[in-house]
């Protein structure tokens, strides 16, 4: 196969290539060739394609045809340019060879420099520049990188010689070495590469050029470099451009210097140029710390003039680029060179910051800022986090559950939580797993931290609706809660002892990290209002409680899109309440249980409400299996064990005892107290066992509960008409939306709209007002979707419940997948995403937008949101803008996220 | 509202209605318009149309308008046809009230006879008679009806009456009672409605026709009714007619009688005249059993003419219906009057017999035959079921698991179960619910009757499986495994007593029922041939194992549909083994338990191919979460809380005995060996605990197994293709299939396809030879229906798994769902049939169209079928033929129904 075009020059001005052709030159290389046409001073040389990478790795690593005589043309060209040959003895040119692909890999790949030097013409260039000593260094340099980078040899191999080389001569910087030394140095180096690595440097030049080439063809499949691209989600299809240029030299004396900048500040986006050099260095000493670089002003008092020539060109890169760049330039002898420039990263409020003020310095348009700003990264702003300078000690990493870096004691129980945090301690609660049981200690704890469990487990959807930080399912810790402690890797932590969580990240922390705090900058809001202006969907969020739902109407949610009735009932005073209703023998008892929620629920739902005042309020029925509000089996039959045995034993040796002539009169009653017990015990683990079920994801749940016990369905629309009632008799407007859950045929739907049709008519009777209520169903079932059109006769909007669409449609229980085998599955790539975070749009995402047609096909103006967790992740809510939803309902920190994602939808 | 004709006139060789109008004038009175029209004696009368009755319903129990009018003209033609007026005090016409639905409903609904008597033209009908004692006994029963049916009186009220003039009169039967008497028992029934019940007997028989009328209406409504018609499948919208006829009397003296007959036999299907008849009676004396009623040819004696006449009516309406008749007529002074006809009700037996030789007798055609037989009735057929006519005493029922009547003595654990079975005993093995634990016992009992589980437990599937007899989820007995009994009401059921479960309707019996061995007549086999000859769908079978594979061919099986092959780890010798490469630490220690399995896995194969040999066998790789095959978590909990408290107690008893200064030393040893057992034990609960899901059905399983542990596919795939190469080498034909299950993406086939690929490679290499064999999956998740034009790019063949795509589509745990809520959803009509029995067509049965549609869109070719329950239900079955599937798979005994149900998919 032979390809047109493989290598592309630039030089002098003009490059064959532009910016545009990143897909074909990398990053870098388009940078290059850009910077080249708009006359800012570039080192000449070419880039290979990656196409050309492309070929080599389709094709068992053999170049295309034409690339190697394309190649030699435009070395002869370059060597024109330069007037220099690569190899010539005299006047050496020297070259870097850099990867540079399409999406940069900062640190990923490889980069060789000072290519061309070899034992002759390192004497060249001595002469040459009349510097003996920088030549050595830069050979010394050479031989190094491209061995270690090439030929594959360890960095301490080298290090090793240099040191000793140091000691030698009394020194302890590498600059302080005399030419002689450094002539050592080299001799040393190569001694070695021969007889510990068996391998003589390359002296010939090109066959250095074809060895480093291939290196970082090579570096696109290194493993870091394959580890980085999953991270980042970068194709591992696009392979790498080679960018071969022309040395200039930061160290060639006191009048060249090095450095790196941005354009503006990346952490808070400032309008200041930002950076730092070295001067008589070479790029690699930057980074390496053993001199500390100076900030980039200070370059103005050493070289002003260069200074200027830099400002003028990072002001024309702004505006050429019209975005914050990230820059690096080389003075050899007091001539400026640009070596790359790139779009910088920035942290969010940087990117908000930078955005909102191109727009006023018009630079930028209004829709142009907002898609500069990557809506995931407003979390960070919402949540406070991880000072990123902060030195940490990660002991290891759950499920990213509920957001937010925390600090705190560790504690192991609920009550303690509660006690410690009377005494006005923050704490950590750390257990294998949380229950109901736990809920009071999880609402006084800092955040919660659990060893098992996903992102649907108790601890997760509790901590998101609290809005805690919550790490889950972090196997990696062991939790022995009888004595209070956890043990992960070497470490034990005791009761006490500090921890931080980082519920963004999933990282635990042993002892405090320092954390930067949430805040919503004065930009932030700026842009946020511009994205209102463009949007279609509307934002919703979820919210269990009023307190949730203010601080989602802070963030601007514009209504409650999903509210978990369940959630109410888990509260320490209700848990028994609710649990004597469903250990009810009979109707009767089970209302007796009902009549004492329903003020309670009454009154959630009059403040929640309340809250949203002139905003709609989706309720949905009670949803979870009842067995969740019971004690667990297990912990049930472990104690009728031992009740049995203990009862058992007593007996045993009030028997013996007797046999030995002694008389225990007083265990007879204890062992009737026992017995007593065991019979109670015993009878609640029957009832447990009745309610158990093989896989309650798909049991007794959702309408099924209101359809068998359609008195809690009652008394939960009971509460939601008397609240609505009761304030909008306060004058208050108030939209109730009553949702039915996991309806699967319209039949289900239609009795449970009919029961609640019938009491709301009951309550307006009974308090004299009418009040306007709507009522609909959750979409979250398959079979909910494909038969939407008739679904659709008896709701009057539509909710798609993602979640478990998702569970049902692709048979994967959350909570086993997850720790099981879905992590396997992403990591493989048999999955692109985790389902649960990113819509799956052919499967579930078909499903949703089937379910809108066909409702839509019978009610053109049918509502139709969904209220998963995607509702908050930004590529689902694309597609939900893509399909003409009405609206996406999301965690209320994530209603900033959702309402720049959706500008983003129409921007797109 | 007014509608055009709402009375129907039949009588003197013509009808306004026809045989055709079943629908309107209901079964009966469509059969005594067509028998008029034919010339067949009828006595003359109307028929009410069942949309009065639904009008009746639908308007608040109002008449529509003009119903009273033409209601009015018939009874007018009536009487002016008979001659006769009703409540003419010298000659009164007498008619009957019945309803009549669309589809008969015996003995749900009412029946007035003799209405137009009062105490007026009781007089008018002795005169008219000649018969004092007949008027005033038809007086009587009349009163008696119409009392019990129109005024909702207790037959007990007049029967005591009856029996105390009786005692007075000293006689012991009706007929014995003297006309005086007769007219003493109408006196004292008309006081008693007047003195007890506070009613004036209706003398006006206008009145009285109305009030009977209105009774029938109302009968649709009655509870039995209801009952009835959801047991049958019988919309409720149907409604009644009512047919108001002219009273003939088989009880006017020696020269009348009554009777009931068949034109064949309905056991049978034997081509003869069978029924039976009474001289001098009414027609519910037939029924009542006072009198025995006689053989229906002795009436050939008794009243040759009659009989002669009865003859040549039931051969004409043979002739006219071309269908076997049930038929009622009564004999009135020597004239023969037809009262009723219709479709015969008959067993599978009788059924297949008459549609055979009715084709053979001309009046039929084949296709006719074919569809005259109901598939369900098959099953009758195919097992051993209870004599119908048997007296048996049913304790409980549950649910028909696995089909066929057995009777054994009643063991509780499957050791127990092999020890019984080697003396010779039949057994039927009973637990609360079985585990791969108790195959062996499984194997060699009878019959399986647990208290827990669904249609889908362990012992369901695995009972359908073995061919064996199981009731499963029988929640009304109580399972006492430790102490070797059950109870179930009043009944207590010890080791040893003898029970017979009926697994075709889920009957459990005391002692030994009766029962009717299963055999195929030889008109089935003919039957079945012809539609073979008709029908589009090909017939598989599910068997996992040879046994069953070569009962599935003798049915008539093309091949194997799907052979679970987890079925075969759970064998005894086996799953110790399996448990091996389950509780492996790692790949090599797992492969080392695969190395044992393969060869147990190749012979069976090499045996399932032989017997299916020439015929494709699909088989499905390993499927069932790896837990199945362990102990279960809750008794390794309890044993393990036991082995603790024992061993704490053990330590503390030590010290006590110390402290009585008794030594007992032996005690130290079994402490160590208990806490060496207790690790032991913890350690597996570990395992099995890190196992465990919270929703299996959803969890690590199918493919995702072989995904996860690339050795298990591996391992399988070479025993396949192994057996395959042998048996090739044999000079066998072999066509394994190999299927890969519960696939969600493309993805995951695509990589399990191509580990399948490799090791057949492999073993081709290994074996000197090749075989072909398919590459298909199983579509049982709704993302593999909704992406089925992707996964067709890695399938050669597609398999439909209903059952979970039923559960995943519906949310509904099969085993969760039918014990908790989807009988109710049944019986209130939610559903309207239970979707794992039945193919929901609009939710699942879509998603399977889709799936179908979207893979062959891409592969028009792809053959397509499914191996679900649904693939022996008749009306699945005619769903996969209308939507083109290639073929159905059904458990070995169902393979004749689905022949038949596939021919009849055809036909309609």
């Amino acid at each position: 196969m032979s390809m047109s075009k493989l290598v592309y020059f630039f030089g002098k001005g003009k490059a064959e290539g532009t910016g545009t052709m990143k897909y074909l030159l990398g990053g870098k290389g388009a940078g290059l060739a850009e910077m080249t046409n708009i006359g800012i001073p570039v080192p000449p040389g070419f880039s290979i394609t990656t196409e050309a990478c492309i070929y080599y790795y389709k094709n068992n690593k053999q170049y295309p045809d034409g690339l190697q005589e394309q190649m030699n043309e435009n070395l002869k060209k370059l060597e024109d340019l330069m007037g220099k040959k690569l190899g010539d003895h005299h006047d050496p040119l020297l070259v870097s060879v850099r990867s540079g692909a399409k999406i940069s890999m900062p640190g990923m790949m490889d980069t060789v420099l000072n290519l061309g030097l070899n034992n002759e013409t390192v004497k060249g260039l001595a002469i040459k520049t009349n510097n003996e000593r920088f030549a050595h260094d830069a050979y010394r340099r050479f031989i190094q990188m491209f061995s270690n980078v090439v030929l594959g040899v360890k960095h301490s191999d080298f290090e090793f010689i240099l040191d000793e080389v140091k000691h030698d001569e009394g020194v302890t910087l590498d600059n302080e070495l005399s030419t002689e030394a450094l002539r050592n140095v080299v001799a040393r180096y190569l001694r070695m590469l021969r007889e510990v690595e068996r391998i003589d440097f390359p002296q010939d030049p090109r066959q250095q050029l074809k060895m480093a080439i291939d290196a970082v063809f090579e570096s696109w499949d290194s493993p870091r470099a394959v580890t980085y691209r999953k991270l980042y989600d970068i194709p591992d299809s696009l392979g790498t451009a080679v960018n071969v240029q022309t040395m200039v030299f930061g160290n060639m004396g006191e009048d060249c210097a090095t450095g790196v900048a941005f354009t503006r500040n990346p952490s808070t986006g400032e309008r200041v140029f930002y950076g730092e050099y070295l001067t008589n260095a070479q790029g690699e000493d930057v980074v390496a710390g053993i001199r500390t670089p100076r900030p980039i002003m200070y370059l103005n008092d050493e070289m002003p003039e260069a200074y200027a020539q830099l400002t003028d060109i990072y002001n024309t890169l702004e505006n050429h680029y019209k975005d914050m760049q990230d820059i690096e330039f080389t003075i050899e002898n007091k001539r400026l060179f640009m070596l790359q420039t790139r779009t910088g990263k920035r942290t969010a409020a940087a990117a908000i910051k930078v955005a909102v003020d191109m727009v006023e310095e018009g630079l930028i348009t209004k829709e142009q800022a907002l898609l500069r700003v990557d809506p995931a990264q407003l979390d960070q702003l919402l949540h406070p986090h991880i000072d990123p300078r902060a030195k940490i000690e990660v002991m290891a990493a759950g499920l990213n559950a509920s957001p937010g870096a925390v600090s705190g004691s560790v504690v192991f129980s609920a009550d303690d939580a509660c006690s410690w945090a009377e005494q006005g301690k923050k704490v950590i609660l750390v257990r294998k797993e949380t229950s109901p049981d736990d809920i009071h200690g999880m609402a006084v704890a800092m955040g919660i931290l659990t060893a098992h469990g996903g992102m649907t487990s108790h601890a997760a959807v509790v901590a998101r609706g609290m809005g805690k930080s919550c790490v889950a399912g972090c196997e990696a810790i062991r939790v022995d809660e009888a004595n209070k402690r956890f043990t992960v890797g070497n470490h034990v932590i005791l009761e006490g002892d500090i921890i931080t969580i980082d519920g963004s990240s999933g990282k635990v922390i042993l002892g405090k990290a320092p954390t930067i705090e949430a805040e919503m900058t004065p930009e932030g809001i700026t842009l946020l209002g511009w994205a209102d202006g463009i949007r279609k969907l509307r934002i919703r969020a979820n919210a269990d409680d009023p307190e949730a739902s203010r601080k989602a109407r802070e963030f601007g949610a514009e209504g409650i899109g999903l509210c978990r009735t369940e959630h109410m009932f888990f509260a320490e005073d209700r848990l028994p309440i609710m649990q004597e209703m469903i250990l009810a023998e009979n109707e009767v008892e089970r209302r007796k249980a009902l009549d004492k929620l329903l003020p309670m629920q009454r009154g959630d739902f009059y403040e929640m409400l309340k809250a949203m005042e002139g905003l709609p309020v989706t309720i949905r029925l009670l949803d979870p299996p009842l067995h969740e509000f019971l004690p667990k089996y297990e912990d049930l039959l472990v104690e009728i064990t031992r009740l049995e045995i203990t009862s058992e034993n007593k007996s045993l040796r009030l028997r013996e005892s007797g046999l030995y002539g002694v008389i225990e009169t007083t265990k007879q009653n204890v062992t009737d107290e026992d017995t007593k017990k065991l019979a109670e015990k015993k009878k609640l683990l029957h009832k447990v066992e009745n309610l158990r079920e093989l896989n309650p994801m798909l049991g007794l749940r959702g309408c099924r509960l209101g359809i068998s016990y359609p008195e809690i369905t009652e008394m939960q629309a009971r509460a939601i008409i008397q609240a609505a009632c009761d304030l909008t008799k306060d004058g208050l407007k108030v939209l109730p939306e009553i949702m039915v859950p996991l309806v699967s045929t319209v039949a289900e739907l239609k009795t449970q709209k009919e029961l609640i049709q019938k009491t709301a008519e009951e309550v307006f009777e009974e308090k004299g007002i009418r009040v306007d209520y709507l009522i609909g169903t959750m979409i979250e079932l398959p079979r909910a979707a494909i038969t939407a059109d008739k679904i659709v006769a008896e709701a009057e909007f539509f909710s798609f419940g993602t979640n478990d669409l998702t569970q049902t449609t692709f048979g994967f229980s959350r909570d086993d997948a997850e720790g099981k085998f879905l992590d396997h599955y992403v990591e493989t790539g048999l999955l692109a995403k985790n389902p649960f975070e990113v819509l799956d749009r052919d499967g579930v995402g078909e499903l949703v937008k089937i379910g809108t047609e066909k409702g839509r096909s019978i009610k053109p103006d049918l509502k139709v949101g969904i209220c998963g967790e995607h509702g908050g992740n930004p590529s689902s809510i694309e597609f939900c803008h893509m399909i003409g939803l009405n609206y996406v309902s999301c965690s209320p920190y994530r209603v900033p996220i959702a309402r720049l994602a959706a500008a983003q939808a129409v921007l797109k």
